[in-house]
């Protein structure tokens, strides 16, 4: 049986989870997806991780200047299997395992000729407005943007490659290499993330800093060398002082992943002169810094947003063993628990949440 | 004579412009210098610029975070003639007139070592406290970071070799290269500097903003494709959309020479996503700034402390011609009429004023 | 009359320089193009400069590893007019004045990807076996890699936007920047580019070699600083010596455009310590070279093969005068004389020329 | 009692391993130093490693281009204890234990200022003539140039600290990062400290070459991924081939350790498009490359000289336990044991020798 009759043959069912706006997510069937164009494949959904981007979405109707108009699949971390390939593929085929790298750019614009593609314009990405995710049965994706799972490695980590590649991305915007002091803020699974990367790279001092011990423990366990638990009894230049003694100097990298202002305050203050801070968190619009010690100091800030042939490097440091992202996941759900799912990522008590879309 | 001999001979006048704190500057005798040492030389000063710092520690009794505690000599965009070499100077003879880079760094520290000497805090750099500056007839310098002048190079052009310093360094950090697009804000002597290097580097379009029309006309003379004049009528991102329309499109690299708050907004809002933003004005401590944007469109943001191994490559611009100072000297004082100069500097109508030092 | 009509209705005229085999260049009458697909363009060939490698193909059926296999239309370096545009295409409309990179390259690739399309293995590259060049009265093109001229610059400056692009990437790769001291080695059309990239890229000292002392007047006319007219009877060492004489120092970045074997030799002897060697002229596959002495010098040793996203910068800086290549351009023939224009290339007389396509 | 005493009472035992000329090597007394001047420290010698210019100045009078004129103290690869600071010295004391940085730069020329300090021609390095190395009892060194140890790295590491700064100066000329291929040609003890760096760094294939298995065996122990020996039956394309298939893909980057022209040839054959060879090894002053199909791939070829800013993080992967080097170490001797230690040396059948200088 040919695996597109899959498709045809699994009764119709494409369940998906879509949102239609802020508040109002629901389960419900969408239609199946046509064949796979020239250069495309056909998907079956696997594991998809749930984003603090996905929940932002579902709870605020938007995340940063990215809003959602109207119904759309959610869900943009993500493993699958191929069901069929359009023509001129041919490094996949029916059945291979894949993580799928979200964001599809036009090829043809001058940031895509010149290596930035996640700065095109007319990138399509996965469960950003108005484009569809993957928190569904089946989905078309560029086949150049499926990566290849060896058999040893799960769909649960193949669905952890996408914040892995925002990690690893953040990690080369700030060249970590081997033997530095590297300072994280925030020990969400981006922070964790970063801890594991940095630690891959050769970081040999890795400290993190959070606000709930709990993750802090985490941390440690998965590579952390020291952790830092604010207080809002400290002011931000005694936590940097505090911070430069945990670790016996400044950081010669920050890398930022609350999104919390007094967090990015914390980033310029403490990073070493001629270091670099790094902005993956997603915050306010606006924030009042310290600007000009970090002028006189040369730190750069530089942001980060999502990643670029990154997928290639996660596929090789999972495989390898470098990295392992299975501790940083807390809980799975079946695509029809979505909503309880959901609802315990809105309440920051999970790390990971996975959701399994197999009709298995 | 032995050019020694000048200085025991001179009658001893080492008329010196000497700050004792906010608002009460003198010009009065200051002991001789001594013989130089090992790698130093003796310096007869020939030409110094007043730089916006001098006049903020006048003003002010500070600029940034650097105070001035006890009786400090101001001056540091200098050039000198050499009056006598200490052991192991081989590049340099008495009589040879030569531009001075005031800042000799500890050579011992890694900053040193990684070559980013500007970083080293154990600096010695002229005018800023506590180190004395070259408003003096006679200093001693390190001989490495004398730099002879051509016969055709004027001392006036020497000591402008400073701020196009702080031009070069700033159009290194920004990465401006051939072809380019970039936007200056701020036309003041340091905006008019980053000019003439971008457009000897290649920028094809090179757009200045000021709020001064006058400064803008002297802009568009030495060199800048467009000019706006920024009002106060307009806001910060109907005046970026009116940039991008004059330039044609968004600059991949904004150098900020004003130091104002609303400036290093619009820096940011305006440039091109994967650009980069780079802060030359030294301007208030805290900045409120729209950074969420910022990080999303990779828009880099660099300070610029001074400058590292830019000399030589002044000297060589300047002498070769490929750039000319010469127009952004507005005025041309003697040593004795320094107070007047400074009064001048303070008003805002000067460009860059000249302070001869000469005993001639 | 719609400028499409102007192909149908042309009488079906589609001259065009083929090349059957080494020695075996026909002017013929070839196919017209069929209609533009989505995002192509249709284009009547308007100037087209002759290359080394046209040449080379014509007279040896090969460059390098690249050999002529089938009949192949020939030429790369070309302007045009555009004809009609396909769908999805929005930057360029019929009348349109363009330059043409000639190579499009395969957008899915890892190289592509990450920005080093000039080395994507699936790259369409006109007059390169086995795709058909540019020497004929039409042809389509991706409208991406088609460049809008501005009205001031001629067809035939947008014909050597293509080797300008070389000498753009070669810089590029040399870091090339103000205040420098470079040294390029052979004065042919590739070497005389990069002294116009070098000097508008701010380089104050560009020496440049030649066994030919024509070639080297040219050089100094249009912005060589020196000449080195190469000697048999010196020897390499010397020859080195004399060129550190002449430049006052080792050169930061040698620039070899020749391909000869001695130059690539001296190019190593020659640089600075820690400076680097381009290599940009096609010779033979064999060199034998003084690797240690490099090596021990930290002296990089780069290639250049063709060029990426250099277009956009030789646009701009021919459009806004930076640069002027038309000093390089030395013949022009009618595409009927093409066989009397590869004569002359062929005789190693001319610098530059350029052959009319267009039917007017 | 004051450790400077600790010379004076010894009874003046300053036994030192002395080369005169090539194959006249000679343990005799030579002057114990003179008290540590501004910035010195007098050093009591702990643990030194055999490198293999040690055994090429013996054996051949020279390495490369450095020749030994006059007697030479041998040895560069040290660790130490500190047995006395001169003036101003901050950052050690009496009884430290330290590794040696045996490259002093001149820190006053344009190489120094700009951080290439291993290319300032005025460097003073241990046993490179005229400079006198450290298989002695007692020694004065630049302070700035010797790194504390913490206490639970032994001598032995801390001598070993020096290979080890060459395999870090030259993972960084490649830009060795997380996630890469990397291919390392000679497994002698350059190449081991190469696949541990490469290894810490994140490199998640790293293959290895020799023409002796039982390095190869050693290699896969600490960290190769895959290895392959080389014979001379094999042409240079098949054994790039074989390498190619071996590893999966081309490597992005070949580090070449052995300084044998074969090898050379082949890390241009078999490196990736774009990628890059770094040369580590010393070689043959000439060598023939099949340089067009590199400069047509854009293969970088880059030197190694030494390292710089290196041993910091030298000191914090050993430290951290990131890099184990004690594999390394195959042999120990007594100083007085020095001509056995050499003699296993150049018989090839050692691959690291440590020479104990202490006295106790």
């Amino acid at each position: 049986m040919p695996p597109n009759n899959t498709v045809s043959e699994n009764g119709g069912d494409n369940l998906s989870l879509v949102l239609y706006k802020a508040g109002d997510m629901r389960l419900e069937q969408t239609p199946l997806p046509s064949k796979p164009a020239r250069n495309e494949v056909l998907l079956q959904t696997q594991q998809v991780g749930i984003c603090g981007s996905d929940v932002s979405y579902w709870v605020k109707g938007h995340i940063g200047g990215f809003w959602v108009k109207d119904p759309m699949i959610l869900g943009h971390e993500t493993s699958a299997k191929v069901v069929e390939v359009g023509e001129g593929v041919t490094h996949l085929k029916p059945g291979d395992r894949v993580a799928i790298e979200p964001g599809v750019p036009c090829r043809y614009c001058v940031d895509c000729k010149e290596g930035a593609y996640n700065l095109c314009s007319g990138i399509f990405f996965s469960a950003t407005p108005p484009d569809n995710g993957t928190l569904t049965r089946y989905f078309k994706h560029a086949a150049d943007y499926c990566f290849k799972l060896p058999d040893h490695v799960s769909y649960a980590e193949g669905a952890l490659m996408e914040p892995l590649s925002v990690a690893i991305h953040a990690c080369s915007r700030a060249n970590v290499s081997g033997g530095q002091k590297i300072l994280i803020l925030g020990a969400g699974p981006i922070g964790l993330m970063c801890i594991l990367v940095a630690k891959a790279y050769g970081a040999t001092d890795i400290c993190i800093t959070d606000i709930n011990a709990e993750r802090l423990a985490l941390a440690k366990k998965i590579g952390a060398t020291s952790t830092f638990l604010l207080s809002k009894d400290l002011g931000e230049n005694e936590t940097a002082e505090a911070i430069e003694k945990l670790m016996g100097c400044r950081p010669e990298a920050v890398l930022e992943c609350s999104g919390a202002s007094p967090s990015i305050r914390l980033a310029l203050i403490v990073c070493k002169s001629g270091g670099c801070v790094v902005l993956i968190g997603m915050g306010a619009d606006e924030v009042q810094v310290p600007l000009l010690s970090a002028v006189c100091r040369e730190v750069d800030i530089r942001g980060v947003f999502r990643y670029k042939n990154s997928y290639p490097k996660a596929v090789n440091l999972i495989s390898s063993g470098k990295i392992d992202v299975k501790p940083i996941i807390s809980h799975y759900f079946k695509l029809e628990q979505a909503h309880d799912a959901f609802e315990l990522a809105r309440s920051g008590k999970a790390v990971k949440i996975i959701i399994d879309c197999s009709l298995d």
